[in-house]
C-alpha cells in the first residue's frame, strides 16, 4: 500500500538503491514488489525494447512521450496498481520525475508532460527518493558502466547538469526525500532505510 | 497540399475509394501519395503491429489511445506532412476520427481523446470523405472478408449502429464530405471523385 520511486541521473546509484532498499525492507518481514521504467510490466517492456533498440533519431521527441506514457499506463495497470492492492510495497526505479526531466525539461515539452501525466496517469509516488550526486561524477560512472542503453547516457556534462539542477527543483515538493549519492553504497543504503523509515508507517 | 482522410464503419469500402481516388487524381496528373492507419510509417507501422497482434485484452482502452496516438504522431511527422511540403496531395485510410469513434465513443474515452489530439496531434485534414452504409451491411461485408484484424471487426451490430451515429454526428463538422456508400464501388468512387474536385482547388 506504499508507493516509493527511486529518480536521479545517470550514475547516481539509484538503481543499486532500489534493490538494497527491497531487500532491507524484505528483510523486514515486508512483502516489496521491486520494478523498474521504462518497461516493468510484459507490454511496457515490448514498448521499452521498441523505442530504445532503434536509431537513435528513430522517433521524435513527442512520439518518444506518447510511447513512454503508454508503458507507464500498463505499468501502473499490470503491476504497480495490482501489488498495491494486495497490501505490498512498490518500489519502482524511475517513474514520472524521468519522463518529466527528459522529455519534458530536455525535450522542451514540459506542457505536454504536464498534460499527459494529469490526463493518462494521474498518480504520483507516496515517496520518492533523489539520490542526488554531482554531474561530473555520475557521467564518470556512467561512461565507466559501458553498455546498457548508451543513447541516454551518452549525453555529456552540460545536459547532466541540467538534469540534476531540474531534479534538485522537483524536490521542493513534500513528497521527495534527497538523499547523498556520493558516499558508499552501504552508508548511502543506510542513510535511504533511515529516511524511509522515519517518513513511512511501515 | 491538401490533405483528405476516408472514415466510415467496418465494411464501409472506405479503403477501397481511398485507392480508387487516388487512382483518380493521378491520372489527372496530381503526385498523391496514398497512406492509412493506424500505421502508414514504419515507426507507426511497428506500433500498429504491437497493438493488433497481441490478445484483445493484452492492452487496456488508455494504453491503446496512447498507443494510437503514438503511431499517428509518428505517421504524420514522416510521412503526411513531408508529402505535403512536396506538395502533394495525401489520402489516408482513417486518421483522428477514427480514434474518435473506437477509442473515444466505444471506450469511454471522449475527454482523453480530445486532449491527446489537441496537445499531441493538432492537425485536421482539409476534406474528409465519410463512406456511410447502414450498419448491417458494414457487418456483413467485414464478416465475408474473413482474415485481417478479427478483433476490430468482430464486434457485433449494436457497435456498428453506435459507430455509424458517431460518425454522422462528427460529419456535421464543415470539413466532412458524406457519401452513400451502398452502391456499385465504380458508382461510389464517381460521387466521391466528383464531391472532391467541387470542393477543393485541385
Amino acid at each position: 500500500m506504499t508507493f516509493i520511486s527511486f529518480e536521479g541521473i545517470d550514475g547516481s546509484g539509484k538503481s543499486t538503491q532500489a534493490r538494497r532498499l527491497a531487500e532491507a525492507l524484505r528483510a523486514r518481514g515486508h512483502a516489496v514488489t521491486l520494478t523498474r521504467e521504462p518497461g516493468g510490466s510484459p507490454g511496457a517492456e515490448d514498448i521499452r525494447r521498441m523505442v530504445l533498440e532503434g536509431e537513435a533519431e528513430r522517433w521524435s521527441a513527442r512520439t518518444e512521450l506518447l510511447l513512454f506514457t503508454a508503458a507507464r499506463r500498463d505499468h501502473l495497470e499490470k503491476t504497480i496498481q495490482p501489488a498495491l492492492d494486495r497490501g505490498e510495497i512498490v518500489i519502482t526505479d524511475r517513474f514520472a520525475d524521468s519522463t518529466r526531466m527528459y522529455q519534458g525539461l530536455r525535450g522542451g515539452l514540459e506542457d505536454q508532460v504536464d498534460i499527459l501525466h494529469a490526463s493518462m496517469i494521474g498518480v504520483e509516488p507516496d515517496l520518492t527518493v533523489l539520490i542526488d550526486i554531482p554531474a561530473e561524477t555520475g557521467l564518470g560512472r556512467a561512461r565507466a558502466r559501458h553498455g546498457g542503453e548508451q543513447r541516454f547516457e551518452d549525453m555529456g556534462l552540460g545536459l547532466q547538469r541540467q538534469m540534476r539542477d531540474g531534479f534538485l527543483r522537483l524536490a521542493a515538493a513534500p513528497r521527495f526525500q534527497i538523499i547523498d549519492g556520493t558516499g558508499d553504497p552501504d552508508a548511502v543504503a543506510q542513510d535511504v532505510l533511515g529516511a524511509v523509515l522515519a517518513r513511512l508507517p511501515l
